[in-house]
Parts: C-alpha cells; structure tokens; sequence
C-alpha cells in the first residue's frame, strides 16, 4: 500500500498529515487511479460471479472531508448492480428504541455485493460520545460491541475495509466558505458544520480512540490524507484494489467449477432432447 | 427521442427490429452516448440534490436481452450514492404469501433517488402468465393493479420510465451458446434459459398485452432494439436524458431557494457570535 496510512498501534490523528502525497504529482495520480479503477472494476465483477465474499467499505471523516466525493469517484468503477450505499444520519425514533448496530446489520453485505456506508456504526462513538448523547459507561462498551460486530461479519466471509478520510481543520474551512460561492453546493451549507467546529478537539480524541480500539486484522482502519481530492482518490482506490487482490485467484477457480457444473448440467438436459 | 421506439397503441413486439439503428454506426453511437452520458450525470445529480422527484426505470426483457449489460452501461454514468438496483427473483414464500405488489413497494425510490428494477412487477403478468402460475383471473386484474399503483408512485413526484429490452431468438441463442465458452460467463448457463426458448410465442403475447395495457404518460414504455449493445446502450442513455431534462429548470430553481434559506440562517447564526 503506496498511499493511505495502514494504522497500527495507537493512533494521533492530529500528527498525522492530511496532505501528504508520497511524491506523486497530480497528473500522475489521476492516470494512476484510472488505472487502478479498472482492475477494481474487474474485481468487483469477479467477486459478484463467484458470489463467495461481500465487501463492506466504511467510510468516515469530519464534514466536508469528501465521503460523498469519494463515493462519486468510485462509481466510475463500481457496477451499480451489486453495490449498496448506505448513509446513516441522525437516527429516528425507532432506530433509538433499539441497541446501535440494529439499524446497521441489514445493511451488511450479502455475498457477492458491496456495501458502502457513508458514516456508520462509528458515528455512536463519535458523534454520540462528543456530544455526550449517551452516558460514558454506554459508549464505553462499544469498542467492543463493534468489534465483536465486524468480527462476525468477517466470519462470514465479509471483507472489510475502514476509511477515515483525514482532512485538515483548513481545508475544511475553505470547503465550507466554496459552499456559499457556487449555486449547486449551498443546498449543502449548514449551520451545524460550522458549529460542529468548535468541538474539533474532541472529535480528534474520539477518532483516535475508535481508530485504535476498533483495528484488526480482519477489518483493518486506513487513514486517508484528504486535503488533496485527487489523492484522496487514489489512495481510496488502491485500498481497495489491494484488499480485493489476494482473492482473485480463489475466485477464478469457484467461477471455473461452477461453469463445468452448469455445462454438465446443459448437456446431460440436451442428450435428454436426443433420445426423446 | 431519435432511438427507441415509444409505445403509442396496441403492441406487436414481433413486427418490431431488433436491430434497427436508424443510420447510426458503432462509433458515433458510443461517443454519442459518452456525451448524452455526461448530461445523465449532470442530472441525476441534480435531481439528488433539489430532491423533490425519485426516478424508478424499469428494465424488462428476455433472457439474454441485456438487462445487466444495460446497467453496467449505465454505472459509468449514475453516480451509485443515491441510486438503487433491485433485481426481482423467483418470489419466496413469504412474498408469495403476499399481494405481488408487495414485495416491490419498498424499493420505490424515495424522493432526490434512482431506483433501477432489474425485472419487475411485471413478471407477475410474464413469467407468472406464461406458466400459469396463478389462474388466469388473477393474472388478469394484475394489469388494473399494476396501472393504479404506477399511478400512486407518478402523484407522489415518482418519475416512470419502462424499458423493455428488444431482442431476436437468433441473438438470444448466439448469447446463449457465447456463455458457454467464456469461463467468465459460464455461471450465468442455466438449463432453464434454453427450456423457456420453448415459450417464446407465450412470452411475445404476455409482452404485447403488459406493454399494450399498462402504458401511459405518467409511467411510458419505451422499446430498444437490442441485438446490438452499442445501440442500446445509446437508446437507453437517450430515454433517460430526454425524461430527466424538462425538469431541469425546475430543480435549478428549487436548488437556488434551498440555497438562499441555508444562507440566511448562516447569516443570523454570525451575528448572533458578533453580538455575544
């Protein structure tokens, strides 16, 4: 992995950069991505062919940290059919009534699709915690929860992949003034993005603490500098290829020997035709 | 619209090309399509972002006829955040113990959203009509149904769009026997395909009355040649662009007020820390 930052050990968002860019010019990383969204693309067919695996993609970041941007690059690779995006807002009343992953399991991938969410089951150690929506000793339990959660989910033959798109408190002010500016974003502005500014410090601390207790090998948290969209893209990208990668041969067999299954049946159902 | 054909009476599929290209070659169809394509982006995206009208397409054909090619043509182009592929099975038994309108209300797409139907409700007067899965009484009330409900979802700002994918026997067995020899599509052979060529008359006639009696202007048909993919993905590409642009103007105008009220609570939330 070139260009996302693979967290291991404890995690200290605010040292981390949110621009770094490995080298790689924007030209170049445009060329790359496309390169990389091909063999993404053909990766995401094979997985939906051999039907073994599903693909859960987390994907989380402070407002304006490019999660819709993010989603909108990846459609030029992902087929539509097979792919579910799920975004999880301020949860009803009745999601309320009910423990925190319970609006979260169904969206879980079947086998063979893809699920992207946009936010998550994090936003309840997050949002949740820096607010203080819930008493300490609740969101406390939910490192756990969450890791006993995906930990099932991997079980089952889910990959998953965790995205926290890293953006600086900077940029993130430039993007909220260019909502003003251009007709098409202002739907988007909101005064809560800008109140939500005041608690940057906490937010900090509460990612830290979730990219730290909620790493594993079996669904692993990658750390995205995201002030550059293009590199933000790319690195996104290369995850995915490089998570998908180590399947692919795995996947060419199942797909092999469920053709000669269906060859064999077709010609045992044509020598019935002959001998009718 | 210069290449489907739009239902306008009573409808006989057989005297219909399936290959008719109205003078366009490949080339010329795939850049066409490229740029029609790039205005589909621009108005989905639109459309999301106004949010006062869902989409719902609804892809019907025989086998083989391009239903999956069709909306992988069109991932390139629908951005997969706000859009939804729902394709429709053989119905469990617990959709069977249901009205058969009822496992397909869920996925009606809620307002600023796309949904694509691969398969539909209209199998219940297909499938359901050429097997006799059900008494022909039942299946005959289904077209009445089927108009009401169309007629719900279209008051509800629910766009119509109904594709219905036109191809030859003679393409249909050419795909058929090209499965059997790329490994890559060697899992979509079934036994099944090859027995339903046995009813395609049945099927002709099941086409032609769901096409006949369940057009209108709130919920059109439109028929595509489809022998040739190239075509098809610009007939297609063509039906959508020319049904999303007359609102257009409309969801500019709704965007710019949504925009206008989050700029003025923005304004007040500023003054108010000015004056703290």
């Amino acid at each position: 992995m070139s260009y996302a930052i693979k967290v291991d050990g404890k995690v200290k968002l605010q040292d981390i950069s949110t621009t770094k860019h490995n080298g790689i010019e924007e030209d170049d990383a445009r060329e790359q991505t496309g390169r990389l969204g091909k063999e993404l693309e053909e990766l995401q067919e094979l997985m939906f062919a051999a039907g073994t695996h599903g693909l859960l993609i987390v994907l989380q970041g402070r407002d304006t940290a490019g999660k819709d941007g993010t989603i909108r690059g990846l459609s030029r690779y992902i087929n539509i059919q097979g792919c579910h995006v799920k975004g999880f807002k301020v949860p009803t009343s009745e999601e309320l009534a009910h423990d925190f992953l319970w609006r979260v399991h169904p969206h879980a991938p079947a086998k063979g699709l893809v699920s992207i969410f946009n936010r998550s089951h994090y936003e309840d150690v997050l949002v949740v915690r820096v607010h203080e929506l819930v008493p300490e000793k609740v969101w406390k339990k939910r490192y756990d929860q969450i890791n006993e959660f995906e930990q099932l989910l991997a079980q089952n033959n889910t990959i998953i992949v965790k995205i926290c798109l890293n953006i600086s408190l900077e940029e993130q002010e430039k993007r909220l003034m260019a909502r003003e500016e251009k007709v098409a974003k202002a739907w988007k502005l909101s005064v809560g993005d800008w109140k939500e500014r005041e608690f940057a410090d906490a937010y900090t601390e509460a990612y830290n603490d979730a990219l730290t207790k909620c790493d594993g090998d079996h669904a692993p948290w990658y750390i995205v500098p995201a002030d550059h969209k293009w590199y933000r893209d790319l690195a996104v990208t290369e995850i995915l290829v490089e998570t998908l990668k180590p399947y692919k041969d795995d996947w060419l067999r199942d797909l092999e020997a469920r053709g000669e299954e269906a060859k064999a049946e077709l010609a045992a159902y044509r020598q019935s035709l002959e001998t009718k």
